[in-house]
C-alpha cells in the first residue's frame, strides 16, 4: 500500500506489529490506556546496592527474548551499554531486543554480541558507522525500528515498546536510587531520555560511578522507580560525554546559511517578544544562534523559552536574559551541564514532555521556530536524516519529525551539495519527516519555502533573501553535481521508520 | 474473620471490593501492573482554556457514577471542591464517588449535595465536623473508604481507585496546564497529593485564579497531564490556606511531652549525624522541634533530611543547616511556602514518593524518627486517629500508618487524658495504625515503649525519662478518669479503614 507521503509500504512486515501506514501528521487519534510497569514493593531497610552488573542482571530476572534499554546521554563516552551487553553475553542470554534511546560510535563494541545472537533486534533512534551498517544488513531477526524521541516516549508509554529491564547510567546516585545527571565525574546533564524508561520499565537498574550519601538532590529519577544499584569504577569518559563549549562555526558556507536562517526567522511573522525556539547542535544551527541573538538584542525581543539539546550559545542567551526559560532533554557541552546545575531557569524535561505526540501536549506543540538539519530533502519537502547516499543507516531520527510537526516554523538548514551529491533531489531515499511539516529549506545557494505556506512566502517578499522554488533550488544542485543515480535495493525490509504517532512513514530496504 | 490486629472484619462488605484482611505491615506482596490513564493527544495550537467549570465538566465527559478527585492543600481556605460540586449538581449528575485527598471543615458546604444524591460514595483520608458525622451516619450508598496518604497513592497507581476526572486547584498555571503551588494569591506550596491524581486520572482539569504567561516555572504538574483549564476569580481564601508561621506551643503539658519526646529521640540510638525525621504539625510535635533543635546544636548533629507536612520550625532548621534537605508533600504555613519557593534544598514530592508502600520504596522507608499524634492508643500500641469517643469520624488517617511502618522510631505523643477521657485504653475504637509499627507512646505522665523494642527499652534505661509499661500508663489514666464505657455500635459498616497496602485493618460501625 501507499502511505500519505507516497511510499509503498508492505501490508505485512515480518517481525513488526500490524502496519499502520502514515496518514498525515495528526491523522491518527490514539485510544486505549497508558501502560504500567510491574508493581514494585520495598521494605524499609532493604538494600538495593548489588555487587556487580552480573548480580543485577540476575536479580532483575533477565531472560532470553526480553527487551533491554539504555539512554544515550553519555554519547561517545558511554561505558554502560557496552559493559552491560558484555555481562549479559557472559551469561549466555540470547535473543534480546536492544532498545536504547540512541546509539553512538562507541557502541560499535557490541557488534560481536549481535553476531552471536545475544541481541537479535534493535529499536532505537538511529545508528552510525558499523552499527548503522549492521542495521542495514538484514542480519537481525526482524527489521530495526527507528523512532523519533517523541515516538519512542509514545511507544513506551502506550506499551508498544515494553521494556523488561532498563539500565540507567547515573552520574550521581544514592543508595536508594535517587539520581541526577549533573554531579560527578561522568556528569552528562539532563537525563531526559532515561526518565521515560525509568517510569515504564518493569525493572530499573541504576549504574553509577558516584554513589553519594542519601538523599541525592536534585532528583531527576526517583527512588520509587529503581530496583537495583550497581557501582562501577567509571560509567563514562568525560571527554566523550561532553565537549567544551560548542563554538560557532567559522565555515563561510555555514555562516551564510545561518545568516539566511536568521533572516527567515526575523521576517517570518513569528519573531516577536515571547516567541520560542529550538536550535540544533550542527554547525549552521549553532551559527544561527549567533545571528538571531544579535537581532534579538537589536530589536529588544526576548524568547519565552528555548528547547533542546542544549549548547553553550543557548546557555549564553539564557544568562543574558534573551531566553527566559530553557527546557533541556540532553546536554551537548560542559556549559550546558553547568547551567542545568546552577540556573533555576534551566529546567530538565523528559523525552515525553519534549515530544510525545500522545500526551496532553508536548512542548514541541508550543514551539514557534525550530532549526533542523537534513541529509537529503526532496521537492515535496520530505526530509531524510537517517540513510546516506548508499541507502545505509548513518544518522538518527532524534527530535526531527517531532519538532517539525510541532513548531510553527520548521526550518531545515543544509549545504546544497554533500560531497559531490545534490542535497535536494526528486525523492529522498528515506522519509523521516514529512514535507507537510517542513516549512523552509535553507542552503547557501537559495531558500525554498513550502508552497503550502503562502503566508511565509508573502512575509519573505522584499526582504532581499534569495527565496526561490524548490525546483529551482534542485536545478542549481543538479547543474553543479548532476542528477544522482537511484540506489538499488532489494525487497528485504531491514528497518521500519515509524512516524512519531507509530504509523509507518517509510521502510529501509537492503541495498543491493 | 479476625485480622492480624484482632479485629472482626466481615467477609463481605457491601459496596466494597473483595475484603483482604490486614495480615501485618509487610505481609502482602503486590502483583500485577500499574494502572494507566487514557491516552491523550493534543494538536499544536490547541486551546485548553475553557470559559467555566460547567464547560470543563462537559468537556471531560463527566457522567453519573463516575469518580472525581480533589486535593486538600487549600485546607480550610478551599473554594475549588465546593464550587465544582455545586456546578456538577446544577447539571443533575448523580451518584458520583468523591475521592479527595482529604476533606476540611469548609467542605461542609457540600452536605446538601450528598443528601441530594449527587455524591453517594466517599473515599478519602478523613473528615471532620458535619462531614465526619455524615460519613458515620450510613447515609452513603456504600461505606466510606478511609486511606492513608500512601495508601491513596497506592490505590490510584494500581487502579483500585480509578479517577475519572481530577479537579486540581492551581495557584499558578499557564495556558497549556503547567502548574505550581508556590506563586499567586492562593499559593499553597507543595502540590504533592495532586501530583498522583494528575498522573493517573483520565481527565485532568486545572482550576486557577492566576493564569500566567507560558511557561510556568517551576513545574509541579506538567502540561502533558492536563486536559482543560478554567480561570476563576478566586480558588481559595489565603487566610484559610496557610497561617502565619506556626509557633511553638506554650502549653506546659505539650512542652513536657515534647521534652520527653526529644529525650527519647536523643537516647534512642538513632540520634546521630545524618539521621532523618518527620515532625507533625500538632502542638507537641512542633514543640519537639524546639527541643530537638537545641540538642542537635549542642551535639553538633545534622539531619540528612526532614519530611512532612512542613512548618516554620522545620524551615528554620533547614535554613540553619541543621537539616540538609526537606521533602515536602504539604505546607502548613507561609514560611514553608516561601522556603519551597526559594530554597533549592527544599524539594516538593508526590504522595507516592512520600508514602506509597507499593513502589520502589517511598521516603518513609528511609525515615529514622517520626512524631505522630493519636486520639486513642491501646495496650497493644494500636492507634486511632479517625474516630472520637463516640465512634464518630473526626480525624484523618494522613501519613500516620505510612510513617509508622517506615520509620525506625515511631513515637506517638498525646496527652494522657482528652477532656475527661483516658487516652490509653484496652482497645482503641478504630485501628488506623497497627501497634506492631508503633514504638513509643509519650504522655505528660509517662512513656511506654513497645515491648517488641527491647533495644529501645535498653537504650532508655538510666536516662531519667519516666519509662513505664503501657499497662501502668493506662492505670494512671484510669485512676484519674475512670475506665471509659465502650461505644455501642450496630452491625452496619459505615466506613472501611484500609491499611496502606489495601488490606482492611478495621471498619467503623454505625454508633447506636
Amino acid at each position: 500500500m501507499k502511505n500519505a507521503v507516497g511510499r509503498i509500504i508492505p501490508d505485512v512486515i515480518k517481525g513488526f506489529k500490524t502496519v499502520r501506514p502514515y496518514a498525515g501528521p495528526f491523522a491518527f487519534t490514539p485510544e486505549g490506556r497508558m501502560a504500567g510497569a510491574k508493581i514494585r514493593s520495598q521494605r524499609p531497610g532493604s538494600d538495593k546496592v548489588l555487587e556487580s552488573i552480573s548480580q543485577a542482571i540476575d536479580a532483575a530476572g533477565l531472560k532470553d527474548g526480553m527487551t533491554i534499554s539504555f539512554h544515550h546521554h553519555f554519547r561517545n563516552g558511554d561505558y554502560v551499554l557496552n559493559q552491560v551487553i558484555e555481562a549479559i553475553a557472559r551469561k549466555n542470554i540470547k535473543d534480546l531486543t536492544l532498545a536504547p534511546s540512541s546509539l553512538n560510535d562507541i557502541n560499535d563494541a557490541i557488534l560481536p554480541y549481535i553476531e552471536q545472537g545475544v541481541i537479535t533486534a534493535v529499536e532505537t533512534s538511529g545508528a552510525r558507522g558499523k552499527l548503522g551498517k549492521l542495521l542495514t544488513s538484514g542480519k537481525l531477526s526482524r527489521p530495526a525500528i527507528i523512532r523519533s524521541h517523541g515516538g519512542r516516549a509514545r511507544a513506551i508509554e502506550c506499551g508498544e515498546l515494553h521494556i523488561d529491564v532498563a539500565f540507567i547510567g547515573a552520574p550521581c546516585c544514592d543508595r536508594y536510587g535517587n539520581m541526577n545527571g549533573i554531579n560527578g565525574k561522568s556528569a552528562c546533564g539532563s537525563l531526559g531520555y532515561a526518565m521515560v524508561d525509568a517510569a515504564y520499565a518493569d525493572k530499573v537498574i541504576a549504574i553509577t560511578d558516584n554513589l553519594v550519601p542519601y538523599p541525592v538532590r536534585p532528583i531527576s529519577i526517583p527512588q520509587t522507580q529503581v530496583d537495583y544499584i550497581v557501582v562501577m569504577d567509571s560509567i563514562g569518559d568525560p571527554a566523550g560525554i561532553a565537549s567544551g563549549a560548542l563554538r560557532i562555526s567559522r565555515n563561510p558556507r555555514e555562516l551564510l546559511i545561518a545568516e539566511y536562517a536568521a533572516g527567515v526567522i526575523e521576517h517570518s511573522g513569528y519573531f516577536k517578544d515571547g516567541y520560542s525556539l529550538q536550535l540544533g547542535s550542527g554547525g549552521a544551527s549553532l551559527a544561527t544562534a549567533k545571528f538571531i541573538r544579535e537581532k534579538m538584542i537589536q530589536q529588544n525581543i526576548k524568547a519565552s523559552f528555548g528547547v533542546g539539546g542544549i549548547t553553550a550559545p543557548f546557555v549564553q542567551m539564557l544568562e543574558e536574559g534573551l531566553i527566559e526559560t530553557i527546557f533541556d532533554t540532553q546536554d551537548f557541552d560542559l556549559p550546558s551541564i553547568e547551567s542545568l546545575k546552577n540556573n533555576p531557569r534551566h529546567l530538565e524535561m523528559s523525552a515525553s514532555y519534549y515530544a510525545n505526540p500522545h500526551c496532553g501536549g508536548p512542548i514541541v506543540n508550543n514551539l514557534d521556530v525550530v532549526i533542523l538539519s537534513a541529509t537529503e530533502v526532496d521537492v515535496d519537502f520530505n526530509v531524510n536524516v537517517i540513510t546516506d547516499s548508499n541507502g545505509v543507516i548513518m544518522g538518527a531520527s532524534g527530535g526531527h519529525s517531532d519538532t517539525a510537526a510541532g513548531a510553527n516554523l520548521a526550518i531545515v538548514v543544509a549545504p546544497l551539495l554533500r560531497g559531490r551529491l545534490p542535497m535536494v533531489i526528486d525523492e529522498v531515499n528515506t522519509i523521516v519527516t514529512p514535507g507537510e511539516t517542513v516549512d523552509v529549506i535553507i542552503t547557501e545557494r537559495g531558500i525554498a519555502v513550502n508552497p503550502r505556506r503562502t503566508d511565509l512566502i508573502n512575509n519573505l517578499k522584499g526582504t532581499g533573501l534569495p527565496v526561490m522554488s524548490i525546483h529551482d533550488l534542485q536545478q542549481i544542485a543538479y547543474d553543479l553535481a548532476g542528477k544522482p543515480e537511484p540506489i538499488e535495493v532489494s525487497d528485504e525490509v531491514v528497518a521500519v521508520i515509524e512516524y512519531r504517532d507509530g504509523s509507518v512513514i517509510d521502510v529501509v530496504r537492503k541495498p543491493i
